[in-house]
């Protein structure tokens, strides 16, 4: 697996280094390649879990990552184009230990950044164009990109929106998920094996697939960010809570506990900053609802069906076992 | 011309109705087809200059608009995508007498607004590839209306850096505007020459001829922004140096100036307010280096290498006369 990222992570480079401006520098900053000068540099850049699956799915499916090497490339750039805006949008400070590109830049210039990443992931996913492909899959494989591109934007709305309200069902917030972190993870698997020939329905199964993961995967960092270990994840117990995320646990305290835990919970939240004792309290909630094994559970069915599909799509070979082991890390992980 | 001009925007039209959600409504809302609460309007929606000048070119070429239809839509959502960003960046409160996007339902939704546009136009531009077009003419039309995205963010970057500075050349102001406002024009010229099927040497003449008429009138338009008439123009005179602009007829006074004056000036421009008494000393200032002369001198000098390279590229034809007509309206015009 560890090939297949540096891979993804060359063809992502390649597709960056348009003209010796800031603006470039910003942009290899943000994906760990540069310090806050631009010289080379080499941080935490994230996991690469949508270029991996892109490419790991393209193997599965006609025994070779290549063919959707840029695609993989430019699913990397609009992931981290919309990581660029939105913590502008959150006012998040640090990302993977280090200011973000607003935090240094200003936010006018991170608007800058992240729409030239935008363009430049378009500029990678028309590469395929220049392959050996019927024009039909390539059309559907590019329009398809900006269709994601779409509901990660909607999900993004919606995401915001719940700043401000208290009536967020699970549905809804599952419906929040699908566009903002699930879409792009279904695309990735999808366009994999569109590129590697894959038939309709079978790349179909892809798509689904990467829907489970993406929708589990969301889950399981919604867990982590209120149960995750510092020594692991790098935040405090309870960090979420904190931060007054409304993030699937809270929204299913809120539809489990009665209506003056819940009055005092919005208080707490309409507050700057959450106590000790406050916290405390809503850790002590969250246990007493029994709403961590809650999530697991939803996490693990996700999952099963994520394995399901993938079993039924392919045959058993090494990137099947990547997938799998993949899927495996993702649901239970605890980084 | 107007027939041309409602035919692009009929196709723009088409291209953002993707699904009921408040994220489309701020679109439309921008684009002056929808009230504030989404109800459908009918508010001035600028000038349509870049999907005219796309159309008559793509005309002038092969004697109809329609193979450049998809493409004129999508270069105007883009150019709107960059004006949904910019008045975040500016802090412009008003556009076209109605309240801009990020005034009305603040900068994150705006940021999410645009950045929708923008995956909105590449879908309006993909469906070219659903013509019957040599695929290396479609791939290249899609990079460079990229690549054109990547030039306006650019050349924003660079704006945006000279309110900081005042060692600003006027070749740097040019190399901006060549980027922010030119790029686009010459770029809707080329594909549209080239979607009506030109030779790769006339579709150049085509860039050329757009680049020329893109500087042409962003000049004009900082005469305007100084000196315009109000019944004209909707702006009070010396507007620009209210709003304490670097346009270029304030960089040009810089190099014109004596020391002290140039102090004078940098005071002025570092204060919140310019006093009437100041912005009179400044208009005179202007009149005595006599720089709107020499300004309206510029811009007609790139009027006629603009005229001339549409000459040369195209025999007498009824497009030809509208591509001629517009230029000299843009670069005469006191609207």
């Amino acid at each position: 697996m560890q090939a297949v990222i540096a891979q993804a992570e060359q063809a992502t480079a390649q597709h960056l280094n348009v003209r010796d401006l800031p603006l470039y520098g910003m942009i290899r900053y943000h994906l760990g390649w540069a310090d806050e000068q631009f010289r080379p540099a080499s941080f935490d850049a994230g996991k690469r879990i949508r270029p991996a699956i892109c490419l790991q799915a393209c193997t599965a499916v006609c025994g070779d990552s290549e063919p959707a090497l840029d695609m993989a490339a430019a699913i990397e750039i609009l992931h981290n184009f919309t990581l660029v805006h939105d913590d502008i949008q959150d006012r998040s400070e640090t990302r993977r230990h280090r200011p973000t590109v607003w935090a240094l830049w200003g936010e006018s210039q991170a608007i800058n950044a992240g729409d030239a990443m935008f363009a430049l992931g378009q500029i990678a996913s028309l590469r395929i164009l220049d392959r050996e492909l019927p024009i039909e899959r390539s059309a559907a494989a590019l329009r398809g990109y900006n269709d994601v591109a779409l509901r990660i934007v909607e999900g993004q709305v919606l995401d915001l929106g719940f700043e401000e309200r208290w009536n967020i069902s699970p549905t809804d917030y599952i419906q929040m998920i699908r566009g903002k972190s699930a879409a792009i993870i279904a695309y990735a698997a999808w366009v994999g094996a569109i590129l590697g020939g894959a038939d309709v329905a079978a790349a179909d199964r892809f798509r689904a697939f990467g829907e489970m993961l993406g929708l589990g995967f969301q889950i399981r960092d919604d867990v982590l960010g209120i149960w995750g270990e510092t020594a692991v994840t790098g935040k405090r117990k309870g960090d979420d809570i904190r931060r007054r995320k409304k993030s699937l646990p809270v929204i299913r305290l809120v539809s489990a506990a009665t209506p003056s835990e819940v009055d005092r919970l919005r208080d707490v939240y309409s507050r700057t900053d959450v106590s000790e004792d406050d916290l405390d309290w809503i850790m002590g909630l969250l246990v007493h609802y029994e709403i961590e094994d809650e999530l697991q559970a939803v996490v693990d069915d996700y999952h099963d069906r994520a394995r399901q599909l993938i079993e039924d799509a392919v045959p058993d070979n090494p990137s099947r076992r990547a997938l799998l082991d993949l899927l495996r890390r993702l649901s239970t992980r605890a980084f």
